[in-house]
């Protein structure tokens, strides 16, 4: 069976004691979240997220450059005023580098990606920092709180390694 | 109170029955997921997901153009063979042109972002079987299911809106 029919299983029983009908499309609190899409992290559960309350902005190693579209939407249009970044330990992000996929690519599906950043990194605190930075240089995003963490794989527990208020 | 803090009090209860710290890396049910940032839409208690089963690329819209670097990195390093699309109700995205975000950027903003296309949509069945047959014509993505949804924020329901098998 494919996963996308154990989805429509699994969804069936959420929808069945559905309550939530009536949310507002703008997040009523405020936030976007960047994170990483590692199938471990379920940011809603680890950050106490319930349906309505947060732009969920998920890609490979929770990258801003990777986000910037989304921000600008989420920020211009639907009124965010907050960014918490959420990197994690483990991340297959710190195991490759654009050499590395770009010739398994070239190998396997015999064809170039050089022309696409895969955004790893090798230092996973650092990779936050970048993050934040990144933003907070950005004329294209507004000044608004950023907060960067680590979450950890192993414990469940998000720790803060930087910030910009 | 930032919003922040409110994630790292939630987290510490999170982290206090944390059982799953044991998780290997790749996606156990070999799935990506691609969907819109949207609050309303909380994929893991959607779908039925746990901590390690999917990998989660979120985007404003659920764009898979904008989720190419990470299907790549998902397939080719981490072993996923099976993609879910899930756009939603009431998105956005349904809301504006690039024209007029454009405008407010250079207006609110003055700057120029004429060079990045936000990925809008006018009809919002179309903007998923668009999305499935751009990665079924994509060199880049590998032949494997993928099958598209539409979430009802109103219900909670997913909605098959097409397949590529």
């Amino acid at each position: 069976m494919s996963v996308a029919k154990e989805f429509e299983s699994a969804n069936a029983k959420y929808a069945a004691s559905f309550t939530k009908g009536d949310l507002q499309l703008p997040p009523q609190r405020k936030v976007a979240v960047v994170a990483c899409m590692d199938a471990r992290l379920d940011t809603a559960r680890a950050l106490g997220l319930e349906e309505g309350d947060a732009h969920v902005i998920r890609n490979a190693g929770g990258r801003v450059t990777d986000a910037l579209r989304s921000i600008i939407i989420s920020q211009q249009l639907l009124g965010t005023r907050e960014i918490v970044i959420v990197h994690h330990t483990g991340c297959g992000m710190l195991t490759f580098t654009d050499e590395v996929i770009r010739n398994k690519v070239r190998s396997d599906l015999k064809q170039n990606v050089d022309h696409i950043a895969f955004l790893p990194f090798n230092n996973l605190e650092q990779s936050v920092l970048d993050d934040i930075q990144l933003l907070k240089e950005s004329n294209l995003v507004l000044d608004v709180p950023i907060t960067g963490y680590v979450y950890q794989v192993e414990t469940g527990k998000i720790v803060k390694v930087g910030e910009s208020k």
